[in-house]
């Protein structure tokens, strides 16, 4: 068996998320069906980095695979990006070790949040930002995100429901900016892992903060008291994009 | 009677186009039930100030209408946009002279094309970018479009089953930029008036012109012959934005 490392993209408004599901549309088994037919009918398991939910958004989600037989990496990236639907691209395809793993090799990820908070909102942008049309302050909500860099026990962060146990993640950046020609809030988070939700109610929690309807120290007490209560609400997965893995 | 002038926009992927079409879902009928509810449930006929394709996009189209009564003009705009599908957003609303018409005032036009030339594609942006993944040459598309601006006939251009009588037009400004953030080819056309299909028409030409497979003086031999074979193909309409529109 040969492995191979894909990095691909896709538009998340049609996907009930990255992970098979038994009923609903997913990436994993679109590009699992694929493989499928690349790999002369004998089915492919796809492992993903991370799953990524419902109308969740990829520039760079990394895949892994095995293949009976050696590929040319370009003829593979082309077939397979060409052989999938349109709301799937592959950027690029690589062989490498049998050991190495899309989810288990140690990884930074990095994500984006993008916020439209005009008004009206721009409508071809519906299922690629989430709109906050109330005034926000930039810099007000830069200061609380400072209380999210580092090691911390997220679990004020995360869904209530999650079944992993550590919930101790380092973010080693975070920030927000104003992109100026979009007008939109971009958010960018990067770390070691994050947990289910773990985004989204961020970005919630500091937009009631940037909105003054929450205080700037609302971050650290949320680290503290581990209190889910104490965090805005799950912001929309439509604003979330998975920008990007490095592997150590 | 009581005039009203908006400014819309909307993602033209599930439309038909702006017009009322008999079976299609179009821009124009939307409006039109909305306008009707907010009536009292009187028919209200919508104008606007030119027609978009299937699939076309528009950020600055302009509509007039008539009611029966005077509105508050925030107030009938935050109506007309949030009781309206999520795909129409309306931008503005304003009173004006019973003598206004969106179509017959003279105004000017700018339209804006997206072309993304990655590979692969970015497929958020499938239904907003027209997919084009081969190498252009900007400074060559830039000379030919030169060739555009100022009063032509432009026959070559428009769509051959189009009933117009007069196909001269004027067309002010046309550039092309590559976005440095998107990496993505903007065409920006200014004018008088566009043709049916015109704009898709000269960005089909400008295309190929682009990646040399025609001569940089094709422009000035299609205005010339007036000789619809000799452009390049019309470009897909989802690359395509109403951007602005201009009263005199």
């Amino acid at each position: 068996m040969v492995r191979y490392k894909a990095v691909i993209s896709y538009d998340g408004t049609l996907f009930a998320g990255f992970q098979r599901q038994t009923k609903e549309r997913s990436v994993q088994e679109e590009l699992e069906k694929t493989l499928e037919r690349l790999n002369s009918g004998r089915p492919v398991k796809v492992h993903g980095a991370g799953r990524t939910d419902s109308g969740v958004h990829a520039y760079g989600q990394v895949i892994h695979f095995d293949l009976s037989q050696v590929r040319d990496e370009e003829k593979l990236r082309f077939g397979l990006d060409t052989q999938s639907p349109g709301d799937i691209d592959v950027v690029s395809v690589q062989q490498v070790s049998d050991d190495f793993h899309a989810r288990y090799n140690p990884h930074s990820k990095t994500y984006e949040f993008l916020v439209d908070t005009g008004r009206p909102k721009n409508p071809m942008m519906r299922a690629y930002a989430t709109h906050f049309p109330y005034a926000v302050d930039l810099g007000t909500m830069q200061e609380a995100m400072a209380d999210l860099v580092g090691t911390h026990d997220f679990t004020g962060f995360t869904a209530s429901g999650s079944s992993v146990q550590n919930k101790v993640r380092t973010i080693t950046e975070a920030k927000v900016e104003r992109d100026v020609k979009t007008g939109f809030l971009v958010f960018t988070f990067s770390g070691n892992g994050f947990l289910y939700k773990q985004v989204r109610n961020m970005v919630g929690t500091l937009l009631k903060i940037g909105n003054a309807r929450m205080p700037v120290s609302q971050i650290k007490t949320i680290l503290e008291t581990k209190d889910r209560s104490l965090a805005g609400p799950t912001a929309a997965g439509n604003g979330l994009y998975l920008k990007e893995i490095t592997y150590e």
